[in-house]
């Protein structure tokens, strides 16, 4: 067997965290700093070559086996670059794979941060030891990867699945993709606050006192708390938006039956409040599938998901031998 | 490479087809036959042992290189064995991949025949040489399968996806698995001839006329014919039925991103009346998604799928030498 190791980076929009990584999943060094990408792609390189180097000196090697990286936005796999002024300003057409293939000598895998994320999970977290696993991450949007058999299933044009616009109610509202109803514009984040400023405006409900009196301040966080403590308002829009989860989460699982569905993203934080409800809507759909026997789990490797995932990304290049 | 035939069963509700198939997908010979269930599976499986020795003996062969059979209705595939009362009277827990085996001393694959009739049109029909293939069947249900890398798409405990099942509007009909607005109880045949009957009551409409007055009589078929001739209200139900048709297949098309949806079943031999509204619907949700990249396209092999598809799944059982 290889020995060695891999090192997985993970590249954010605010910091990149960096990785040394056996072959067996576990994080044995860590290493991370904030990229201030605006100070333009050669400044970052820098500053992840040196981390890389950093990591690599903490377990004692002077090279990895392989390295991945799991970028924020926009990224074209083929090739190898990235392509995201979006979260990373300057950082357009940028070819990590070659530049640090040609810095450190060895090969280079370049995945976008929530594949990176569902791979991590995939091999050593929630979802280990399972040949189909769905991640459902539910935060400012809904982002979703279906690992099958150890890889991100890729679709035409070697697209991976965006499910969070599925349409899980057509009378739903406009999302900015155009479409009415998707999911993520009826269960993500923005729309348990939308739900809420809207009702809070006409009733006394504890939301606006937790906001301060600001109805633009309510937001999922604030929604969660307070139908913890008994809003009756907060409720209903906890168990609005929990059918609304349940629903899509309902449609992937008829199409993929997967064996575990892993909850990720800062709306699933609070996954136990919506749970009652989720768990009632798929037990609704399970007569002709077996959606009961479905497992749904939370994340279990935080913020370390992208930096094992990337690795993972980067063993799948290592020549056996 | 081998030579040799394969021999594919398909076997229905009412007929059993058999076919001899070459290891290209070419079929050589062909004989089918009342299936008479209710004589029982004795009868049945005499009945089928015939046919295949009739094929065999029309390409000169004593024995193929191995059996296929797709089957309606439930089976085990793990225990190779027909568990269908329903369609199959008699037919319930019928080993018939054992029998079949001791009978001819090759190997049997047994499939469910919306499964064979998928890697028929996979292998030589209409989605030859793809990598990800949706089958979609429309009719009296609707039926789903997908074929990947050449092989049925299994889920959790060996569940294939029946994604007649999804949600495209949770306020929808009540579906006969107990949950609403389920894609089969919104674009089904039957989901046609209920909106048409309800609509034709209060109106003035062609689609009377053709059912000769019966409001009963109002079926898809009918209601296709009207359209056809102009008549205004059922043009609307084609609209509408195309709607949630686009929608379910939006839905599918995000989750699997396939090269090719394949349509088949009775409603789909109109699908020049739904295709205008169906395309309309895709285009609206294609903006994260290469939707439009994928091809819709007719299934090819017509009643032949299954038997094809059958002899395909028994040619993944001959040891390569």
């Amino acid at each position: 067997m290889k020995t060695g190791v891999l090192v997985g980076i993970d590249l954010g929009g605010t910091n990149v965290r960096v990785g040394a990584v056996n072959l067996q999943g576990d994080v044995l060094a860590w290493a991370e700093a904030p990229i201030e990408a605006s100070r333009g792609p050669q400044v970052g390189l820098a500053r992840i070559g040196a981390l890389i180097e950093q990591v690599l000196g903490t377990v004692g090697m002077v090279m990895p086996l392989a390295i991945g990286m799991g970028a924020t936005g926009p990224i074209d796999r083929q090739r190898g670059s990235i392509q995201n002024p979006y979260t990373l300003p300057t950082w357009e057409d940028v070819p990590v794979v070659q530049l640090l293939q040609e810095r450190f000598g060895v090969p280079v895998a370049l995945e976008n941060d929530a594949d990176a994320a569902a791979l991590g999970e995939a091999w050593v977290g929630a979802g280990r030891d399972h040949e189909r696993v769905l991640m459902v991450t539910v935060g400012t949007g809904i982002g979703t990867a279906f690992v099958y058999r150890g890889e991100i299933y890729r679709g035409i044009e070697g697209a991976h699945p965006e499910a969070g616009h599925i349409v899980v109610d057509p009378r739903g509202p406009l999302c900015y993709c155009g479409a009415h109803g998707c999911w993520e514009s009826l269960a993500s984040g923005p729309a348990i606050a939308r739900r809420a400023q809207s009702l809070a405006r006409d009733t006394s409900t504890l939301m606006v006192e937790l906001a301060q009196g600001n109805l633009e301040a309510i937001d999922a966080r604030v929604v969660v708390a307070a139908a913890q403590a008994g809003d009756v308002l907060a409720q209903q829009i906890i168990e609005e938006t929990a059918f609304y989860l349940g629903l899509g989460m309902v449609n992937l699982m008829i199409a993929y039956l997967p064996d575990v569905v892993i909850l990720g993203g800062g709306v699933m934080r609070a996954y136990p409040v919506f749970a009652p409800y989720i768990h009632q809507v798929i037990q609704q759909h399970s007569v002709v599938a077996p959606l009961q026997s479905v497992r749904l789990v939370m994340a279990r490797l935080g913020g370390q998901a992208g930096v094992v995932g990337a690795a993972y990304a980067a063993s799948k290049l290592i020549v056996e031998g």
